[in-house]
């Protein structure tokens, strides 16, 4: 590309640059969309380059803490821009990703991006029988028997995973009752090394009739939960809950349960869920 | 860059792509580091654009269902080149980011990213004299007493962070004892949309002189927890577990405790931590 042109071109970028808007935020960062440049030729990145080594240099003057940087998918070559200048990934999902730049003296006080995955599996318990559902997965070196489950979706309440993952790999509609059990465990090879968190709940069946997926599931069927607990042939986990889901079947579950109550959200007008265990009435509604 | 050049530039581009290496894993994906160029001439973006679609469709021709592309961050301009092509962002975090494109013909099967942030909370019980550790945040527009609390570090375990938060905003040590309530809240403003995880421990306080944090806290002190529980000047939560807890001073913890155990993991030859409701010693050793 010639003279006159490349000097165009870089004019452009100062154009598309001069449109920005760094907005400011209550912990003393400030923020800015790339997004916005859309519409826009593309930008040079050497012309991108000069302006966010002056702006940070500006930002930093005025006594700002932290930069955050917007970049859509297709302007990532200003991704590697700013990386040169100290960026790094906050983090990034489909289209976008969000890069941060911490500028205080003292150690960043940035928050983190999501660390966990949560999975969620039901164990669906049959009174009338005694009877448990349980599969073994297909795919896995040992085929011990475990309670149906998997990774909770987007924006999934814990209950919903569970009925909705009972009833994908086996067929069973039920109904979510209690959390039974939570455990974490962290650098999870399953969770691009983040950390797990697997809760099971204690489900009521609402059919009876097994129809389990094959790509899943090698086995799966209603299993005496006595004999669950007993046998070796299942994953640790799951042998200890079993142990616990009969205690609660044997002894009752209010002994085991930690059971769900819905509030209002205070400032988005939705609602959230809190499990714990149950309060008495007079304790529920003393002021 | 005059001609000659150009074409050297292309021919290193090449040169350095047949180097890369495409993994295949046992989901029927594959999987290719951009890292592995490092050392090696900046790829030309047409010649990486060629390879990667000669690239996905001897994949699909395989029929290979996924590919991930691990890209470096100062990289960056392949991953807007791999945009145009279908790819999206998996994730990203610090220097690098991961790519995918799903090639199935039935939806995507590919996992997500990390859906969570955990926040930890201590209800820190002083059983001597009846109060509780309480805090209001600086920079609240609502000055509402709660547990003193915040975001989980990467791998740390949901006691850890109560022992540490606790610390921090106020000064006082304690010890976990016991999980009291989970809360789920989705779309959550402070995860950059993604969900929360709420947990407030019961905690046993080994000092007691209050140190606060003026950064984070207006105010920090130890409040009669039958106050507590019916004050209006309290966050929802907070007023709920206060309420839980008296109940469980009054009638005995073990009605409100989620209690932990560690077990080794199977894999990994770490320890993971289980919570449920406490088991009697006859069920947790039946064989």
């Amino acid at each position: 590309m010639a003279g006159p042109w490349r000097g165009l071109r870089r004019a452009r970028g100062w154009a598309a640059l001069a449109g920005l808007r760094a907005r400011t935020d209550k912990f003393g960062g400030v923020s800015v969309n790339l997004g916005e440049l859309r519409g826009s030729p593309r930008l040079e990145r050497a012309a991108f380059g000069r302006w966010l080594r002056e702006s940070v240099s500006q930002w930093r003057d005025e006594g700002r803490v932290a930069v955050w940087l917007h970049v859509p998918i297709l302007q990532s070559s200003l991704v590697a821009v700013a990386a040169s200048q100290g960026f790094a990934f906050h983090h990034a999902e489909q289209g976008s990703s969000t890069l941060t730049l911490w500028l205080g003296e003292e150690p960043s006080r940035l928050p983190g991006f999501a660390t966990h995955q949560l999975g969620v599996a039901g164990a669906v318990l049959d009174e009338r029988t005694g009877k448990v559902l349980v599969v073994q997965d297909r795919n896995k070196t040992i085929n011990a028997w475990k309670f149906p489950g998997g990774l909770s979706n987007p924006g999934e309440d814990i209950g919903d995973t569970a009925v909705r993952e009972v009833f994908e790999e086996t067929g069973i509609k039920s109904e979510f009752k209690s959390i039974l059990s939570i455990r974490q465990q962290h650098k999870h090879p399953g969770a691009f090394g983040k950390s797990d968190m697997y809760i099971i709940c204690r489900m009521e069946p609402s059919s009876f009739h097994i129809s389990f997926c094959q790509h899943e599931c090698l086995r799966c069927e209603w299993m005496d939960l006595e004999e669950l607990a007993r046998t070796e042939n299942a994953t640790p986990i799951t042998s200890n809950v079993a142990k616990l889901l009969l205690f609660g079947y044997r002894e009752g579950f209010d002994r085991i349960d930690i059971t769900m109550r819905e509030f209002p959200a205070v400032y988005t007008g939705l609602f959230y869920k809190l499990y714990h265990r149950e309060l008495p009435e007079s304790y529920r509604n003393m002021t």
